[in-house]
Order: C-alpha cells, then structure tokens, then sequence
C-alpha cells in the first residue's frame, strides 16, 4: 500500500492502438444505438435551440471520421467540402441510409486503422488542410466530437419523451 | 507512400498517461467554461425532458472524478453516497463553490494522477465496488461521461438563447 503512493514515472506508453480502436467502435455502437431510437421524423427534423436535426450531426460524424482515418493512415487529407454534411449525399439524409453508411464506416475505420504506423499516430498534421495537431489528439477529436453530438441527441430524444439507450451500452 | 499501405502491427502502446492527463485537464478546462457560461438561475433550476440541472450532472462528475482517481491510485475504492449529488453538500450547490470545487479537483487530480503506476492503469478493479473494468477503461468512461454531460449543457444553453464555448476551447 505505503509503495502504491510513491510517485511513479508517467513517461511510459500505456494505451496501445487496439484499446483506442475498441473505444470508439464501442462508442460507435452506442451511436447507432441513439440513431436507431430516433423516429424518422424526429432524426430528420427535430431541433432545440436552433441546432441541426440529429441526421446532420451524424452526418458530421460520418464525414469527418471516414476522411480523417484515411488522412492519419496516408498523411493525405482532403478538404472538407464546407456543407454541414460533410459529403453525404442529401438523398442518405435519411434513417436507412445513414444506418447503412454508418456500417460501412465501421468496416472502413477497422480496415485504415490496421495501416496506421505507430508512428503516424505521433506525428502532427494539418488534419483537412485546417487542424495542425498530434494525429493522436486528432483521433480522440473524433471519439470527442462523436460523444459530445450524441448527447445532443440524447437531450432531443428525452424532450420528445423517448428513453435514449443507457450510456454504458457500448457492447 | 506504398509501405505506409502495409499492415502495421498495432499491439505496442503509443499513449502515456501524461497524454490521457493533458486530455482530460483539456476537456475539464472546456466544462469550466460551460459552467461559467450558464445564469446561476439556470445552472441550479434549468432543465429539458425532465433532466437534471446542470449544476446536478457537475456534481457528479465532481464525485466520480474525486473518489475515482484516488480509488485508481490506491485500488482502495469507496461506496458512492447513492444521491445524485455524489457527496457534494447541498450547501455547495452554488455557481461560485461548484467553480471552486472544479479547481481543487484540478490538483486533486494532478497530484493522485502522480501515484498511478503503469501497471494500476492496465489492472481490472470494480470501480465504487460496482463497476468491473481495466482502470483505463474506467478513465476513458469519467473523460466520456463529462463530455456527455457536458453537452446536455450546452444544449440547455442553446435553449436558453446562449451561445456556448466552442467546442475545441479546451485551452
């Protein structure tokens, strides 16, 4: 016990890039989750506040994280397109489809993620031409940026009076 | 540009604590300026959906964050009270001592973060006697459960016609 409280060097590598990658699919799948509980109409439509209906913040999701895993893969980033969807076709803006490209996403993220040097995860980039920072801290951007959205949804969801899924639910 | 194409093994570690530690702080010094943003009125009182108040989700966060980083530390790990509050007096339910407690919890955390050997991140403890998980995963799920509360926030704020701290002012 008296050995457990002595300061300890915290300059050691703990997290490997398979517990970050099982993170967010975890995440990943408590997203879909959320997705999946929303009516149609209320995923399309539904907004507090002025924000964006929770379709076009999945969009976001879905555009910044399959762009963003192949440009930390290859150090090639492309620019964002500038519309809040991000590259999704207006015509996905629905549930099926955005359930379906949320799919492929995952077998997209797993497949880029496998190409990612350990030392590419250090490196800094520009990420979209736009973001200079440690591919890393870009990363948990995305895993962020993903949790902080869907709890928009979870406030929309609860004020429509609709029980969101349990936010331990990652499995 | 071939050879970054080609699988690389993903088993070695690439985060240090002191990565996860500048993360967190980052986002902490984000939800502090959340909690600055909000009318004391609002903090205390404002709710959607029948959610609790803002100030309620910080005292959580508070409690989990207090008792979790010296249960991690120590593999010692107390009962949580079962209120809401997490052990913060009703007494402090306040803009100015919620912001107070917010700092002292800065250190706290700096300090027992120190204590925390490379092999207590990766040991599997039932955090609060309650929830099994790696000591890492259980981390990832405080820095994940502010960001979700976090953006409740702003959504209350939005709500309330209050424009939020952008989302990347983790500075």
């Amino acid at each position: 016990m008296e050995q457990l409280l002595e300061p300890k060097t915290t300059d050691k590598a703990v997290f490997t890039p398979a517990v970050l990658l099982e993170h967010w699919q975890g995440q990943r799948r408590l997203t879909r989750k959320v997705i999946e509980t929303f009516p149609e109409e209320a995923l399309l439509n539904y907004s507090i506040g002025g924000m964006r209906p929770f379709a076009e913040m999945i969009a976001e999701l879905i555009g910044l994280a399959h762009h963003g895993i192949t440009g930390i893969a290859t150090g090639k980033w492309q620019s964002l397109d500038g519309s809040d969807n991000h590259n999704i076709p207006a015509t996905a803006m629905n549930k099926k489809d955005l359930l379906k490209l949320w799919d492929e996403l995952t077998d997209h993220i797993n497949t880029w993620w496998q190409k990612i040097s350990i030392e590419r995860f250090k490196e800094v980039d520009k990420a979209f031409g736009m973001y200079e920072g440690e591919n890393y801290s870009t990363l948990f951007y995305f895993v962020d940026n993903e949790i902080h959205h869907r709890a928009q949804g979870y406030v929309y969801l609860r004020s429509l009076g609709i029980e969101p899924p349990a936010f331990w639910d990652t499995y």
